[in-house]
């Protein structure tokens, strides 16, 4: 186990009609926000009434900026940054998924930065100073609602980018179950291949002696597991709604990652489908990690193995560990599957042309490796997209 | 699955030589502190040496009120508030396990408060402002690094009583594992039935839905039981110490009774024992908590066979629930009695004389009940005592 620090301080406000409190939970931090959100789905579900309403009986002022996309573009980021400073606004309330919690934290970020935003993004800047955020989160999958990290889309190249800062988690996170029972089955089933691998991204290391972190990581994968196919069923599933938005929060606030090295070469790897074809995130994942785990595999089959027991209830074969490892990567593929996820690029519509382009990407022009638990260059991370094919 | 608000803020500073970092951590609050302690162990142990380095190093000023108990008094932190009136100090430091951290806790409440600092534990009086507390931890057991509560003992008329609020959160809380090295086996092992009982008193509930915390909870409570053994059979294995002492921290830290309702009699049965006995706390629930199992398991089987094939992995006797159950139970009280604890009130040195006083002021003289998995009046309470005789 690895020293480590981890300080999650989100205020997490959970369950039945919590959308009322919006203005209760803002008031604590200040009279004037700017209210950003996505395209029209929460003004349709009646969400956008309910959080105004509440706003205004806190005597909240607000300016609004809507229209976040699936991931996000810096563009819009740079136009909520000028709102802000012209109307001297000290706080953003992000109503909506990751991509409107993400595009708030880059604009919290970007108001007292002088340069540009997506230095934070292309890693020329660090974080120093964030406008404070909350949320009123309406799907579970990036995790976003109490992480200290933001992904963000720039136009100009569509690249696909992470950063990340103590200084960006949400002050608040306002989480109704009850808002999701709207979600189509298939966002639904992208959110958890996220949530599932935040985890995952946790789960596969080297660092020895993490029993305990191990133990949280299989029970948050098993509620996920168990409740998806629920809520898929049954969209209006409170029990199971309410499990695995609550999981989703816990899989990526950093507690299943303290004193173990990380991995993320999946993400990197998935980022850049994301960045050139515009696929979800969560289906993008759910092609990518499987192969992922098959390439990588055998430098740690124990850990593979403990995988395939311990979260997807695998009989193990003592005499063959590898069969066993391998066993628990088909059970997380078709797993995917069975929730109507794409598990191979052909189903998600890529040919295989720009394959050496995007390694090359993922690894800044063949530069830097990707992963911890093994070290990937662009040749393995080929091999990687090759084994995602079909 | 119940509404539920969550926030635990306190920053963790986890691992090797991490009690150098205390000046560096107070520094960030305050330049003139309380530096509050027990006995001569961490004299003995250089860890009083070390933090007085690096408090001078920040050049952080300390008065030191040293002293504390187990079981701590409340006439100490009388003391301590004088202290903190009389030099004006904004900051306390707690170096030490549970009993220093909630003496720190009740001193921090009382400073701003104009009454008696009994009233916030007699439930005359709530926290409304409190000091703000930094700690650094040498006893994984009451959670009290990260939890909201604090358990003091008044000396007139031998009453221990708990309080809790937000605002007596610790802002850190330094764990270095290393500083748990020098536990004598005894203290290691009532730290565990403690962790344990923090776990059980969320575990047992009839609120439905909860499956991730109940996964989260056997993942904390598998943790302990696994890594309790390795470390009384070797005090210097870090990393069982360190398994231990991060899953005591979140074990009581509130993430495991999210949305659900808690039980809480055991701990109010055994704070009897505690207050006219003078008994370790650990000991006291190792005693009490599989009696209170044995009495109330008839009102929710189903819980506590999830519990014995989950926790225990007890095979099922799918035929026969109550005895799977009961199995649970029986293997809890081995598992306390094989690392060393008493589990009868004989072993205690606890005569049977005084239950019916015991179970008066357990009920604050008949008048209240214990518990929500069963609601107890004084005669469940007789009983239980009485189970817990041999």
């Amino acid at each position: 186990m690895n020293n480590f620090t981890f300080q999650s301080a989100t205020r997490i406000v959970f369950g039945k009609d919590t959308e009322c409190l919006a203005g209760t939970e803002v008031k604590r931090h200040a009279d004037r926000i700017l209210l950003h959100y996505g395209g029209g789905s929460i003004k349709k579900s009646g969400l956008y009434d309910r959080v105004i309403a509440s706003l205004n009986e806190s005597g909240i002022e607000f300016i609004e900026l809507g229209g976040v996309q699936p991931n996000p573009r810096v563009s819009l980021v740079r136009k909520g940054i000028e709102l802000c400073r012209e109307h001297d606004i000290p706080f953003i309330l992000a109503v909506g998924g990751g991509s409107v919690i993400d595009s708030a934290k880059a604009i919290a970020a970007g108001v007292p930065y002088s340069g540009d935003v997506w230095d934070f993004y292309s890693g020329e800047a660090k974080i120093e100073e964030a406008l404070p955020v909350g949320v009123v989160l309406t799907l579970p999958a990036a995790g976003s609602e109490a992480s200290s990290s933001s992904v963000l889309t720039n136009e100009d190249g569509w690249y696909k980018k992470g950063t990340g800062s103590d200084l960006i988690r949400p002050q608040f996170a306002i989480m109704n179950p009850e808002l999701t029972y709207t979600l189509p089955s298939y966002q639904t089933a992208c959110g958890a291949a996220d949530i599932m691998a935040h985890i995952m991204e946790r789960y596969f290391t080297n660092t020895a002696d993490v029993d305990f972190t191990d133990r949280l990581c299989e029970a948050t994968l098993k509620t996920i597991i168990e409740n998806i196919p629920l809520a898929i069923r049954n969209p209006e599933d409170y029990a199971a709604r309410s499990q695995i938005m609550w999981a989703g929060t816990i899989a990526h606030n950093g507690l299943l990652g303290t004193g173990r090295e990380e991995d993320w070469a999946s993400h990197a790897i998935e980022h850049e489908l994301s960045a050139l074809y515009d696929v979800a995130h969560g289906a993008g994942l759910a092609v990518i990690f499987p192969a992922w785990m098959s390439y990588v595999c055998q430098h740690n089959i124990p850990r593979f193995v403990q995988f395939a027991v311990r979260v997807w209830n695998v009989e193990q074969d003592f005499l063959n560990p590898e069969r066993t490892a391998r066993m628990g990567i088909e059970k997380t593929k078709e797993f995917f599957a069975s929730i109507g996820l794409p598990v191979t690029l052909e189903q998600l519509g890529i040919k295989d042309d720009r394959l050496e382009e995007m390694a090359d990407r993922c690894t800044n022009e063949g530069t830097l490796t990707r992963g911890s638990l093994v070290k990937l260059g662009k040749s393995d991370i080929i091999e990687i997209y090759k084994l995602s094919r079909e």
